[in-house]
This record gives structure tokens, C-alpha cells and sequence, in this order.
């Protein structure tokens, strides 16, 4: 198959195109380097020292003897040149990951919450709209978030994307009917991938694009069979307060015995995958492709629940390192369960990694291994959701400081 | 109350200043003339002759002895200028109608797709970013569109915005919640005003603001009482294939005998309001803002509903001008039926002007006035909602050939 994966430099886009590339596809990476464009703008790289693309498909192409293209291109903003690659390359399916992807950073200022808006929307409208244009018959791939479920608990199970409800008649009996799950998003990130989510509805309705959304948890883990063949080949690992997420944030904190920052009480709870079943789960999704006519197929990309301060337990027996509760820099419920639905991708092969086993292989081979390349400056979340919580987050508060205040 | 009225150039904007302006509100009017720029690009223009908005609103001084104010500016880009503006007037309120509104140019091409979705949602989030960046306390009333809803069945009465619905808990039973009506856009413009719909919630939810959306019907009519007040206030009528609606075109196809165009079977049922009613109720939206911390206070701004078919009679009736059936260049159903709620306006003390009462003055006035600056060449609606409807669109059908292929 030809695919293209745009943003195939990023941390999902790399293991995902090499993953891809090594069953056999012809693989595109499309990418503007945005990404590491913010890292020089916010002063953080990756833990793990990771080479330039073109170096790594460089090497990648050495060991394997597979090629993969390269192709610097803005998806959001360079919709000519998106059209003149689809005719180009043809391709059967696409990936699209080519969008800015950190809750936090999406509400450090205005100017970053209007560049999240701007630069998410015109990117899936760009892909859409191409594709339409140009009457082409291609699958796309599209990175989607559990964010869009929001976390307040409906007391059911969340499902794969669509909700099954009763709706009164005005005589006052019930019909029922299956909606797109009612968006809920917590962040201006979260808040684009729900914009995403009915650009697709349109275009799988109007046009009969072949869409799927893949509605992932946080991602854990740093190495997939494919990067870990050669140290060129690593994938990035973010622990800064933006980008990095939380275990990321956890296991760096352990490796340098630096109290682990629980937000809140630590009564989230979260949905999680392991970055090998997430490259998994795209390969299973590429090859599940809907029909033409078919409304956007929604997979829940995750494999395990956790609360958040059970995880910083676990981490902290792993380690020793103590934790420290923080105010939460996020505007959210302190407490919430969450029940996902992934049956799709059980269904179709998926047999996860879990936390259990592999964390501690994390925290050896990633955040120890690394650990002289930390900038503890780097670690506090800074990124408020209001103005009024910004004012406060400088304050380390005891848990049950936090507990009295909730 | 100081009121910035975004778009205030426009069908409605116009209108809506001129009767803010009367109630002695101190106006605003923020454009970047967007809509005379697209009669440029289209080459046509609008039925009745407009002024300048400069040459308007110095009319408009002249005779009401009233000022309102004119920034040139553009919401979508101009974000920096925005801010600025809004701390140099510090408006209570804000009227939101800066956006593309005419479905059938969002569907022209992939460029004025790209255009509609650029433009309307960074032109929404600017406005809500800005306000939360500068702390300022401003009610927005934002211009949302009917069709938010979809136009298939469901079996009951379309409430204002939110629908309670029961859903099944993982035991079986069911609780009762109230979401957002789902959303089902028929074009990429009604799409746009989808996406509003979650920003605006997202706003409301994080930050707080102040928000209004009016979900508005077809709006008919031309004048309201201010506009009445001087021949160089008068309101824009637009009749071409993009901009003009179902009754603007049906009337000038009636003052020149012109076969009266009905798309498809004729069967859409649709929502209309008079531009007066329409100018009346975002008074009253104005008048009656939501409280800090409330969700989107949603209106249906709409007083009756016809088929589409109906209306065709009803001025062919009025005019004698026949009616021919042609392909219907948009992907919907043939038929719809339409239940509405509009309690709230009615409860607030609106007086509908019925089309019944008010059609053959438009006719007279305003079609049969003019008719002398009708360009035949635009009134075949060319904006096809896909290349493959696109081909079938210089079709003329009858009525038993729409029939037989529906």
C-alpha cells in the first residue's frame, strides 16, 4: 500500500511510519518540522537524543533496506503543494497526525491557543478538501483523542465514538437513535479534535470519504521493535510541562529523585497505551478500512484505566522518590472513573502491553539512561487553563491542603 | 450599552446597527467589507442599490442625529488590532456576524471551501480568545444558523439547542441528560457554524463568557423600519444562485417572469423570519444575556416554516409566473418535515410579521422596483454540492423526472 503519514516526525509519526514501512508499505513521511520547531521556541528537547528526519530515514534505509520518502510540507497552510503530492504519490491511504498535540500548550497564551485553532482545523480541512478535489479514493487515518469524551463520569461505559439514545416523540414516547458521543473537551486541543471530529462526520456524509478517528488514551512508552534496531532510530521521549505527559513526567522525576507532581488530588482517572500497541493499533486500522458511504469508523485506541495518584504510586515504588501535590494548572473534576470500550481493537488482534510490565524497563532504559540530559527548570507544568489558576500555580501545596480547597 | 456589531456591513449587521443605533446603544460597526468584495468576485450585485457603508452611516447621522462608528477590519487575521479595538471601546456587548454565510458559495469550490472554514472559525475563536485575554466582560451574541440542527426527522419538535435525552447505564437502567442538539450541517458553511457551536461552548465552560447563539431561519424581507427611514439606508437584497435565498429568488423570478426555481421535489421544509423579527430578536438576545458561568444560552430565531414547494405556489400565485423543477444542486432529502421550538422569543414579547401578510410588499416594493437591475445570467444556482451533482446541473427537470430519479 502507499501511505502517507503526515507528521511522521513526531512521536507517534515516526514509530507508526517505521512500523508501517517494515510490513511492507511504501511509506511518505509528510511533515513541517513543527515539532521541533517548539521544542527551540520553548527551550526543551527530547530526553532521548533523537537524530534529524533525515538522518534517521537515512539510516533506517541502511539497515533495512527500505525507503522512505521524506517531504517537508505544511499541511495547514500549503494546500497546493498537498495537492500536487497526492497526485504525485497516489496514495491508498493517509495518516494524518499533522497537528499540534499538547493540552498544555494549546492554553499557554492566546497566541498559542489561536495557532492550535488555526493550524489543527485548516490541516484535517486541507486533507478533506484535497482529497474531494481531487477525487481520490483514500483512506485516512486520523489521530483523535479520548479528550473528546471529556471525563465526566455518565455512568456507562464509554463507546467506540457513538452513543446510543432515547429521544421523546412529542407524544411522549422514546425512539431510539446512535449519536456522535456528546464532545466534552477540556483543553483547546481537546476542543480541535471535536472540531475534527465533525469535519469528518461532513465529509464522510457529503463526499464518502473513508474516514476513521482513532480515539487514543495517553501514550506511554518511548521504543517499538522498529526503533530500538538501531540508536539512531530512537523516538523522542517529552518529560517538559507542556509536551511531556504524565508518566513521561513521573518516570523522569524517579530517575533524579525529584518529587513526582501529582496535579490536584490525583483523582483523575485516565485512559492509557503503550506507544507499541499505538503504531499496533494505526497497522490495524489500515487495514480495517470503512466503505464508501460508511460513517467515520471510531476505534478507542487504549488498552488500560489508571488514577492518576495510584500512578505516582506505582512509580514511586518502583523508585522511592516521594510526591509532592501541586495546584492543578487544569480547569477539570478532581475525581472521575472512567469505563472505555476497545473492544474493535481486541477484536482484531490487539494483545496489549501493560503498565505492570513494562514501566519499570522504562524508567531503567529511558529516564535513567538518560538522565544527565534533564533540565530540572523544565519540569513545573506552567501552563494555566484561566488566569485566575495561573496566579496560583507556583503554590506547592500538602494533599490535604489540596483536599480542603476541592 | 456599547455594542461592537462584527459584520455590521452586512444583510443583518446592517439592519441590526441601524436598530441598536435607535435604541440608543452606542454602535460600533467592525467589517472588512468581505461580503462587496465577494459581489465583486461573483459580478453581481445586490437587487436594491446600497451605499457605501461610509456614505450609510453618514446618512444615517445626518438624519437621527445618532453616530455610529465604522472600523474596517478583519476578525479572521487581525487578531492583534482586534484586541486592541476592544480595549479602546470597551464594548458590553458584541454582535457576531462576521463570517461567510451563504451555503452554496462554501460549496463552490475547494478554494471557497477552504476560504468559509478559515475565515468563520478563526473569525469565532479571535473573538472568544481575545475576550478571555483582556479579562473583559462582554456578552457576545453570536449569528448561528438553523440548519445546525440537520433537517432529518427525529420525530419531535427541535428544541432550542440542547436535547434531553436518556441513556443507558451499564446495568441496563437509564438516566436523563440534556446535550447539545447533534449536530448535522448540510454544507461546509452550516458545518462552520458547528464548530462555532463547540467553541463557544468550550468558552462558556472554561472561561466563563457570556454567550448567545441565535439559531436563525431563512430570513425574507428586505427593510426593516430603519432602514425605511432614507433611500440611502436601504438593506442589501441579494437574488444570484450563492447568495440569494429561496423567497429573494422566487421574487425576482416573479417581477420578470422568470419560471420560479425549485430544487428538486420541492419537499425541504425549511424556517423562515422576517429581517424586522430578525433585528427584534437579537434586541432581545441583547437585552437578555446569560449569567457568568452558564452554558450557550441558545435561541431558535425563526417564526414559521414552509415547504418549499408551498412557497413556489404562493408567489406564483401572487405573481403568475410559472414554476419549473430542476436538478437539486445540494445532497439532501427530498422531503423533510420541521418542528420547531421557539418559545423563548415569543415569551420575550415577539410579534411575528407573517409571510402571509407581508409577501406581496416585498414583491412590489422591492422586486417589481428594481427589477430594471436583474441580471438573468445569475440567478441559476451553479454551486454544486459535488462534482458528480455538478454534472447534472444544466438540467431542467419536471417535476414527474425529479419524481421517478428521487
Amino acid at each position: 500500500m502507499r501511505i502517507g503519514v503526515f507528521g511522521g516526525d513526531g512521536f507517534i509519526g515516526w514509530p507508526a511510519s517505521l512500523h508501517l514501512a517494515n510490513q511492507g508499505h511504501d511509506v511518505v513521511i509528510v511533515d513541517n518540522l513543527s515539532r521541533r520547531q517548539i521544542d527551540l521556541e520553548l527551550g526543551v528537547q527530547s530526553l532521548t537524543p533523537i537524530e534529524s528526519i533525515q538522518e534517521r530515514i537515512k539510516i533506517w534505509e541502511r539497515i533495512c533496506n527500505r525507503r522512505i520518502q521524506f517531504e517537508q510540507m505544511d499541511l495547514a497552510t500549503e494546500y497546493e503543494r498537498v495537492k500536487l503530492w497526492f497526485e504525485d504519490f497516489q496514495p491508498n491511504c493517509v495518516i494524518h497526525l499533522a497537528q499540534q498535540r499538547a493540552a498544555p500548550y494549546s492554553m499557554k497564551s492566546d497566541r498559542h491557543k489561536a495557532y492550535t485553532v488555526n493550524n489543527n482545523v485548516n490541516a484535517t480541512h486541507n486533507l478533506l478538501n484535497a482529497i474531494v478535489e481531487l477525487e481520490a479514493d483514500v483512506h485516512v487515518v486520523h489521530l483523535g483523542t479520548m479528550g473528546v469524551y471529556g471525563y465526566s463520569d455518565i455512568g456507562a461505559t464509554i463507546p467506540e465514538g457513538y452513543l446510543p439514545v432515547q429521544i421523546a416523540n412529542d407524544d411522549g414516547s422514546l425512539h431510539a437513535q446512535e449519536i456522535l458521543y456528546p464532545a466534552n473537551p477540556g483543553s483547546i486541543y481537546h476542543m480541535t479534535k471535536c472540531l475534527d471530529q465533525l469535519m469528518l462526520a461532513f465529509y464522510a456524509k457529503n463526499d464518502q470519504l473513508r474516514l476513521t478517528d482513532l480515539h487514543q488514551g495517553i501514550v506511554w512508552g518511548t521504543q517499538t521493535a522498529e526503533t530500538k534496531r538501531h540508536p539512531s532510530l530512537i523516538n523522542r521521549f517529552d518529560y517538559d510541562g507542556d509536551y511531556g505527559t504524565v508518566l513521561n513526567r513521573f518516570l523522569i522525576q524517579a530517575a533524579i529523585h525529584y518529587p513526582l507532581t501529582v496535579h490536584g488530588t490525583g483523582g483523575q482517572t485516565r485512559a492509557f497505551i503503550h506507544i507499541q500497541d499505538s503504531v499496533r493499533c494505526i497497522e490495524l486500522a489500515v487495514n480495517n478500512p470503512p466503505d464508501r458511504g460508511d460513517r467515520t469508523k471510531i476505534f478507542n485506541q487504549m488498552t488500560e484505566t489508571h488514577r492518576i495518584r495510584d500512578l505516582a504510586k506505582l512509580v514511586s515504588n518502583l523508585s522511592g522518590a516521594p510526591i509532592e501535590y501541586h495546584t492543578n494548572p487544569r480547569r477539570e473534576a478532581d475525581e472521575n472513573d472512567l469505563r472505555v470500550s476497545n473492544e474493535t481493537f481486541l477484536s482484531l488482534g490487539l494483545n496489549p502491553i501493560t503498565l505492570d510490565e513494562g514501566l519499570l524497563d522504562e524508567l531503567v532504559e529511558i529516564a535513567r539512561k538518560h538522565k544527565a540530559r534533564i533540565d530540572r527548570t523544565r519540569i513545573p507544568a506552567q501552563s494555566a487553563w484561566t488566569k485566575q489558576i495561573g496566579e496560583k500555580l507556583t503554590n506547592i501545596e500538602t494533599i490535604e491542603q489540596v483536599r480542603k480547597r476541592a
